[in-house]
């Protein structure tokens, strides 16, 4: 890939101490639980577990904290420190930034808010710490965000992503709470993610140079964002038309409504700009535009899995007919056509299926209940994948059998049992289907019953099917991929 | 309410055999686990826990079936029968039902499908059977249905339907699989059901029907609905503008598009006929349509709960910009209004929030963590209840203080713990904010993560506060609730 380097940032320092600085002082630690200060040095000391990284605490009130000295400045301290975070009032940031500067910090995170984002004193403040950091040599995220993490050097200033699992998504949020909301879906269907960054009010770094730096990131496959205004619309969708022939970059924009542009703009001072030219620009530059945290993680899903559907012709495979009908109108609803089946595909389906079949698509099994190690369900997705008319696969059928015999909760080791089943057949199922290079979404409830673990490293999304909650939800992402496969197509 | 017996039905006859039958003969049981002959005689006999009811199997190539005595027909069975369970193949259903009229059967539910779902041959079959059981004075569910169930009476023909609990909410689905799914979304929010009925090709019993009956069923205090097409459609709606003035009926309706529409008829042979016709007629007689099963059960919790709003003005309260934002977006996308807060609103929470608040709707606590007994959180709800300008409230305020430290996923004694405490905080929080008379919407994941549990009987929903994953899915709540408090009004 070929990426202008229009920042004139040298990838060699401060990127490394942010996202793996050997050393680290947070400044501004806490004693209280649930404080800010708190949280960042119990994050900053988590990021030690097994990595060769020393974490100083700083507060000139306390003497020690969660079993680390704490130093009346960074300046106080022995050895080097590579990267700040900063937790302390506004107000005293600049004074911080400066003894940084002299400490030699290269890289900072501050978590600190009152800036821009209230009032015209806030942004004189603002002004004053990136005029400091620029003269004292520090690059800085923030201020006013909830801080960034690096799931594969372990780093984080952010104690929400502490346990999110190591994986290919990088997430960038203008705001904490989204940010924070989007890590939680994720984490819940299994996606694993490489860093993570809260952005804040982007007084120095941007959410522009994050994209640039993570198009080169090879921990990074997928770019997910959450943005509400961008300062530099321009660069931003130059660098977006380079990338997404490499990477997806799949964004959630907010703010399309006038009270929620007004909202934006007391949140981080972003100017919301004019939502119906950024839809304009992200289709332009083939970026996936989702409208919530479930359909980006949605598709994201896809993505790591599944190939991009060739067109929006999709084939529906049912065992009730109610479902049928319901994932029909969820797909029309979405632009894509429930494309009639080649004859040779009935006569195929009418091979394997008893009589009562729809014969037609949707493809309604009618009530039968395949049972574990019958082939019938895997023939009908082979001879759909084979039909010319297709390009992409729902199935409502459930992804193992069940004899559960009723609706309500099973107990956890139930519950695990079935996962670790269904897991085993839906990645089998995957591997067979892979060299018809179509793309199969399937509906169910098992990603909604089991949570995924963090700790749980026997299973990759990317070698399973993916499952969605609901028809609406796996119709609305094979319209986002058939649209960027053509975007994709068109680009070549 | 007074709703004239436009169907002549006998209430205290075939009705009270449906839903309480004291003997019940499955005729076609089977003894193949995952058959609807297994199915179905086991949910019968999960029905006699406690009741008195005596349950016969009738298969003549078999002796015994899960430890019941096997009849070779319904005239072999020494008792009387008063309900029919069918689940033999179609074209025996009209010789079954022959006899069935001989034994003195007041009812029957068909399961078997193959009558006019099918072809030509099969609707002069399905015509054959409302002879037979007219003349035999045999009302009937179906054909080609999943059954029924009453929580309260413990009768049930739908296996799916075993460990659903009993509570306010009638469900009729012209779907069987639509219906388990809107049983299971209810079931995991800890929505209880009255009773169900899977109304297959509804030959006899129509939609219409039931929903008259339910309309004097005590036990039902909601009516909800998963409608494809109506067959009295007129008389649907004359019952609904009635019934909507007592108690809520909540649809969910189904094959809005070509392609959806022309699934639903050759799913149970129902017209769709146009949805605009639908969507008006639903409009004029107070009938709330909802989009999917989520929305519907969203619905139901927030009519349980909470007041209805007296208009579409709302103010929203959260710990972070982003999701003010987001939220803000969803409300106006909904039509909501985000209103200004009056001026001794402003003054009421300056005297309780930091300087650092948003002083304005949104109202922003930015970062502010309340900790346990804190009463400020309170204190802002019952200030925006007091102002005249708001007529409702969603609050991403996580209902209690966690300090879990990240996302990822808890254990489940950590999760049935924090389960725990937010109920609890809850339901104290509704009892206060109730003398107000106005809904309060909360945002929040826990009831994702933690599932409500079928014997779980110290949780009910209607003493609680609805929690949403989505601040949408609360906007779209209150945009309907409202609609609804204004559709009453003006029928006053």
């Amino acid at each position: 890939m070929s990426i202008s380097d229009s920042s004139g940032l040298d990838r060699n320092s401060f990127w490394d101490s942010l996202f793996g600085a050997e050393s680290i002082a947070v400044i501004g630690a806490k004693d209280v639980v649930g404080s800010w200060g708190h949280d960042a040095l119990r994050a900053a000391l988590n990021s030690t577990d097994g990595v060769k990284r020393q974490v100083y605490a700083v507060n000139p009130s306390l003497r020690e904290i969660l079993g680390v000295t704490s130093y009346n400045s960074v300046l106080d301290i022995p050895g080097t420190v590579e990267l700040a975070i900063i937790v302390v009032p506004a107000n005293i940031v600049p004074e911080v930034l400066r003894q940084c500067a002299r400490k030699g910090v290269k890289a900072a995170v501050i978590v600190s808010a009152g800036f821009g984002e209230v009032d015209e004193a806030g942004a004189r403040l603002e002004a004053e710490i990136v005029d400091i950091a620029r003269r004292g040599g520090i690059r800085f995220i923030g201020p006013n965000c909830i801080g960034h993490a690096d799931m594969y050097s372990r780093l984080a200033s952010a104690a929400v992503a502490g346990r999110v699992k190591p994986g290919p998504m990088a997430l960038l949020s203008q705001s904490g709470t989204l940010g924070a909301s989007i890590m939680q879906t994720a984490a819940s269907v299994g996606i694993g993610l490489s860093k993570f960054v809260s952005t804040g009010n982007e007084a120095d770094l941007h959410l522009e140079d994050y994209l640039e730096y993570l198009a080169q990131d090879e921990n990074t496959r997928i770019i997910a964002a959450y943005i509400e205004g961008l300062r530099e619309g321009r660069r931003f969708f130059n660098l977006a038309k380079e990338i997404t022939l490499q990477k997806p970059v799949v964004v959630m924009k907010a703010g399309s409504t006038g009270g929620s542009g007004r909202a934006a703009r007391s949140h981080t001072g972003a100017l919301a700009g004019s939502d119906a030219i950024y839809t304009a620009a992200f289709r332009q530059t083939g970026v996936i535009r989702t409208e919530d945290e479930e359909e980006l993680c949605d598709t994201v899903l896809a993505l790591l899995s599944q190939p991009l559907p060739r067109g929006d012709r999709v084939a529906i495979l049912t065992m009730g007919g109610g479902f049928g009908v319901v994932t029909s109108e969820d797909c029309e609803k979405e632009g894509l056509k429930i494309a009639p089946l080649e004859p040779q595909t009935l006569e195929k389906l009418n091979g394997v299926l008893p009589p009562r079949w729809s014969h037609g698509n949707p493809i309604d099994l009618v009530g039968i209940r395949p049972s574990a190690g019958d082939t019938t369900v895997v023939s009908c997705f082979r001879f759909l994948m084979e039909d010319g008319n297709i390009d992409g696969v729902i199935s409502l059928l459930p992804p193992m059998v069940t004899s559960h015999g009723g609706i309500g909760n099973f107990d956890p080791g139930q519950l695990r049992a079935m996962q670790m089943e269904s897991r085993k057949v839906l990645s089998d199922l995957n591997r067979q289907l892979k060299p018809y290079g179509k793309p199969l979404y399937m509906v169910g409830r098992f990603s909604q019953q089991v949570r995924h673990s963090a700790d749980d490293t026997s299973f990759r999304v990317e070698d399973t099917i993916p499952e969605y909650s609901h028809p609406r939800r796996a119709a609305r992402v094979m319209r986002y991929l058939a649209w960027y496969r053509r975007y994709l197509e068109a680009r070549k």
